[in-house]
């Protein structure tokens, strides 16, 4: 059910565009996400969507569908329920995410329950806050000289009972690693690189909203890291800000 | 010297924008990529920028810097010396790459050689093209059940003397694999990674003219891979087309 994105491609009723809008910076958004915005009927948001991309609609159009306070495992059926139901209204729903739709976010998930359940859908990629924050940042993910390869890790799950990662395998495969949602397991995965062999010297850069005005960059090494050394985020920012850590690039320029 | 993006960024004569134009389709251009398409006074581009987006822009301001024929090493030496020097000229200058800049892509070069130059310069990320494909062509990269982790890799020098990938490493960290510029490659890649502990019936899926109406995939095993099976690219089409190879990712909508 999922169809392509295709040239002058109409957002009919009763479809859901499942669309990034990037790492914050409204400037950041494509043209296909910035006309979906405009032609939406609604736009179900959750909170990495920042307040200059929301002031791009009218107020009555945005509906927020990410976490609450007391969420369990539900938050995901009942967003995908959302979009199914307005789609049965025969609305044009623009369903929202920071970033790239499908990186740590989920958007797979949502793909998969709008084909089970039959309603048309289309995907459309966004800039992935990790590649943006690193240019902004001073960084590149990959150099032809020295770097063939980048991984991109979520870090919010490193502490479950079930971990997903293979930290020998991403210390040994790849010389620049980039963690998402990774601020509060910092110290540990740092320890777990360490432990597999990378070095205490590695420059590590903790990039707290990236693209907009407010960004801040705090540049450490992995062994600092590791030992708890980053500056915890300001108290007074609630939400935290979205945050990307990167882990071996050096800074270039 | 590399300027953060800001608010209403304004394209300053003197200076260059080093954009990402996405992977293929004109509406997966950023809004900021866009501008700097129509303000711009000379656009130097290379090879994987394709038609859709050259006519967004009169021809006389388009200036190809790709490889030619014969070229050797010092194509990235003439084509910094020519963004310094149309800089130098007082002109608008945008150097567009396709996709992202600085993923595969040589953008960190060019900046550190601008910066060298202090030439004033802004990095405006695009869509890359491995996340892009996937989306259309069914997969996720990561997934919160069972893929924390996703890694990209450059395959063109896979067989050169001075190995830069660890397959044992990429093969044990990553669920999910995304080659650039490996289609020459892949049977090679298909074996490092079949040694290296990968499983002969993962699925492989090489994406050709990702979000263009060109697009095509072909699905078939990391083993039938190794073997050489995957169809080769039509002989007709010189340049070959830009391919994603996707491994360990399966088809999901």
């Amino acid at each position: 059910m999922g169809e392509m994105i295709e040239e002058k491609a109409v957002f009919a009723s009763g479809s859901v565009w499942l669309a990034g809008a990037g790492p914050g910076n409204p400037d950041l958004l494509t043209l296909l996400a910035a006309r979906a915005i405009n032609e939406a009927d609604v736009i179900l948001y959750d909170a990495l969507v920042g307040k200059p991309i929301l002031q791009l609609a009218p107020k009555e159009k945005w509906e927020y569908a990410g976490k609450r306070r007391g969420d369990d495992k539900s938050v995901q059926q009942r967003i995908n329920q959302r979009m199914i139901a307005l789609a049965g209204q025969n609305k044009k729903v623009l369903r929202l995410k920071g970033g790239d739709p499908c990186m740590f976010a989920r958007g797979g998930e949502e793909a998969e329950a709008l084909a089970a359940a039959k309603v048309p859908f289309r995907i459309i990629p966004g800039i992935t806050a990790g590649i943006a924050a690193m240019q902004q940042a001073g960084m590149t993910p990959t150099h032809r000289d020295y770097n063939h390869a980048v991984s991109f890790i979520t870090g919010h799950a490193v502490d479950s009972a079930a971990p997903l990662l293979d930290w020998q395998g991403l210390a040994k495969g790849s010389p620049v690693l980039v963690l998402y949602m990774a601020r509060h397991h910092l110290d540990s995965i740092a320890r777990h690189l360490l432990a597999a062999g990378r070095k205490e010297d590695e420059p590590v850069a903790i990039i707290a909203n990236a693209t907009l005005p407010e960004q801040s960059v705090q540049y450490l090494t992995l062994g600092e890291a590791a030992q708890g050394k980053a500056s915890p985020p300001d108290e007074a920012d609630s939400p935290a800000p979205p945050t990307i850590i990167t882990i071996g690039a050096k800074r270039c320029w």
